[in-house]
């Protein structure tokens, strides 16, 4: 079979029902679903989350890689990755998602949410000193797509924002730092630190206790926060836990988790300052992405290189 | 002595500590405490709150009334109210505290907070559907200084948008309503209901079981909810106890209560799907509010109308 003619979509999916992905991804193309590595000349494009190392070692006429979510580790991490561009999502819904996320964490934090649903739970009637937004300083680590728009929408609401990335960014009002140079000064400066980075060689298990500890602890707060939305194996939560129960963290919350989903035994579950939700932060839709997958693919087919295609090098 | 010399404030203030008014109203008035009705011809202006109705009766030479919060239905409830401006605060600092209260309750409920920490405590990793805020609508009564910032924030953040008045306003990019005729198609098309109301003969008791029912039910976050951070006298704490068990109501923020503080008795405390803060939303700071308030005793000085003096007929 001639190149041009592979057309057909693996879908290889982990973790949850790909029954609605199939049904959208029918509609433009046919649809194959078995990810066990045999060789199938009929394929053109893998979309993937969490596919089995291997998968897409023996499919000859694979032109392109759609990542289901906006985050590539996991492909990136896989040995047999054939040589094709690898397009990860990038989606307003999804970003939608992440800014409320952050945002309500944000919040929650600044306002005392743990201490008043403790007090509620006592029945005590005490309200508390409450700091105003600019006095908060909210600091994310990576600004992309999801980090450059949690950062206008934190300063929409009158927050402090701080930023920190690989290669220098200029974000409107946000005061930006880069490089290994630059974060120490972000963290000193940072009393929320927000997590949205890709995991990545460079950036893995890169919140740890020391970096916890440079965080701002003489702030508008009363201590320092973090909020992880980005991935599980950014972090040590072991390393979470302790600076939790140090008071280098006041409180934390969790999105992600080095082993999900967390394992009943881990300590961090009934933490009372740590709020986890499961992986939750911003779905991927596939009401919202099958279009521009099968756009891509068509972009492909007539080769032109669609938006989003991940950097090899850097691994994003 | 003749009316223009009085120019001492009398300060009478309950249910927290007037010290720090006290000191900063010192810098620029001699201040007087004893609020027992008794004459007082050197008394100009009062700054009050929950003052002992009666004790501004016998100061021939007031001149104004201040009031330290931005509600006046305890002045203007007073029998024996002089007849001299009541001027009431305004002011960007309480009025971010207040975007910010609302914005973090509408979020805490948009983004299921308390399903994700019952499950937390359950250690259930699970993820729930998850809407977008543009499928939400917050509908907001009372369009004043407060419920137009948070309408602002609101929008900003993405949530459909749906506001409430006595005359007709216009706001950009919410559908206003106005007036008795408009309150039940208000109703329908709101999904969280926020008060952000003044309390007058009007507005009392407003939010009751039946205006409860009129919220929309088939709605994207799978249930009505309510915020009311205005005054607890708007609301009938029974009718909202009934909504939440019958699932009138799924969930509801309350930062007022028809009694302050919440009675131990009162089954609100431990309701599941309530979450309460101690009328703590937007607190007075006399950091912020005592200059203008100097400001606004020498403009009645030379005879000029400071800005937000409270309209009698309205009674806000
Ligand atoms: N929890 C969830 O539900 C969820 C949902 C979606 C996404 N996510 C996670 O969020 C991550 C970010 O998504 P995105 O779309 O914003 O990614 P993106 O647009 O690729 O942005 C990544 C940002 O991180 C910075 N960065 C990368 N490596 C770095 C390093 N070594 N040091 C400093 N900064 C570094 C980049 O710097 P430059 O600007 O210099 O390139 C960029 O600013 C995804 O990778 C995914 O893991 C999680
Ligand atoms: N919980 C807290 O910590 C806290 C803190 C501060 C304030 N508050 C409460 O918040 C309230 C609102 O403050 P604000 O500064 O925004 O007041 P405001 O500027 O006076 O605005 C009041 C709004 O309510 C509307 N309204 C009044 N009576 C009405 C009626 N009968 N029917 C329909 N709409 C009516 C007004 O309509 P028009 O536009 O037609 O005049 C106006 O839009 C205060 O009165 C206070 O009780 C609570």
């Amino acid at each position: 079979m001639a190149d041009s003619d592979a057309s057909r979509v693996l879908l290889s999916v982990s973790g949850f029902s790909p029954r609605r992905w199939h049904e959208l991804l029918s509609a433009g193309r046919e649809v194959v679903m078995d990810a066990d590595g045999s060789a199938d000349p009929s394929v053109a494009y893998a979309v993937v989350w969490k596919h089995p190392h291997g998968a897409l070692r023996n499919l000859p006429n694979l032109r392109g890689i759609f990542s289901i979510g906006a985050g590539v580790d996991h492909i990136m991490a896989d040995p047999d990755l054939p040589d094709v561009p690898v397009v990860r999502v990038v989606d307003p819904n999804l970003t939608q998602h992440m800014v409320e996320y952050v945002v309500w964490r944000v919040l929650d934090h600044h306002r005392q949410g743990a201490l008043y649903r403790a007090q509620q739970g006592r029945k005590v009637w005490h309200e508390v000193g409450q700091r105003t937004a600019g006095d908060v300083s909210v600091g994310i680590m990576g600004l992309g797509q999801l980090g450059r728009a949690a950062a206008e929408a934190l300063n929409g609401l009158g927050f402090t924002v701080n930023g920190w990335s690989r290669t220098p960014r200029e974000v409107a009002n946000v005061h930006t730092y880069s490089g290994e140079s630059g974060l120490v000064p972000f963290l000193n400066a940072t009393d929320i630190l927000t997590v949205l980075l890709p995991l990545t060689p460079t950036t893995q298990g890169i919140i740890d206790y020391a970096l916890l500890k440079e965080l701002r602890r003489r702030n508008a707060l009363g201590g320092a926060v973090l909020i992880n939305a980005g991935r599980g194996q950014l972090q040590r939560d072991a390393d979470i836990l302790r600076a939790l129960d140090d008071n280098t963290l006041k409180e934390a919350s969790l999105d992600v988790f080095e082993q999900e989903p967390l394992p009943a035994d881990s300590p961090l579950w009934l933490h009372p300052r740590l709020i986890i939700t499961p992986h939750a932060a911003a779905t991927s839709d596939p009401n919202h992405l099958v279009g521009p997958m099968l756009e891509g693919m068509e972009q492909l087919d007539r080769g032109e290189m669609p938006e989003n295609v991940v950097d090899r090098s850097a691994g994003y």
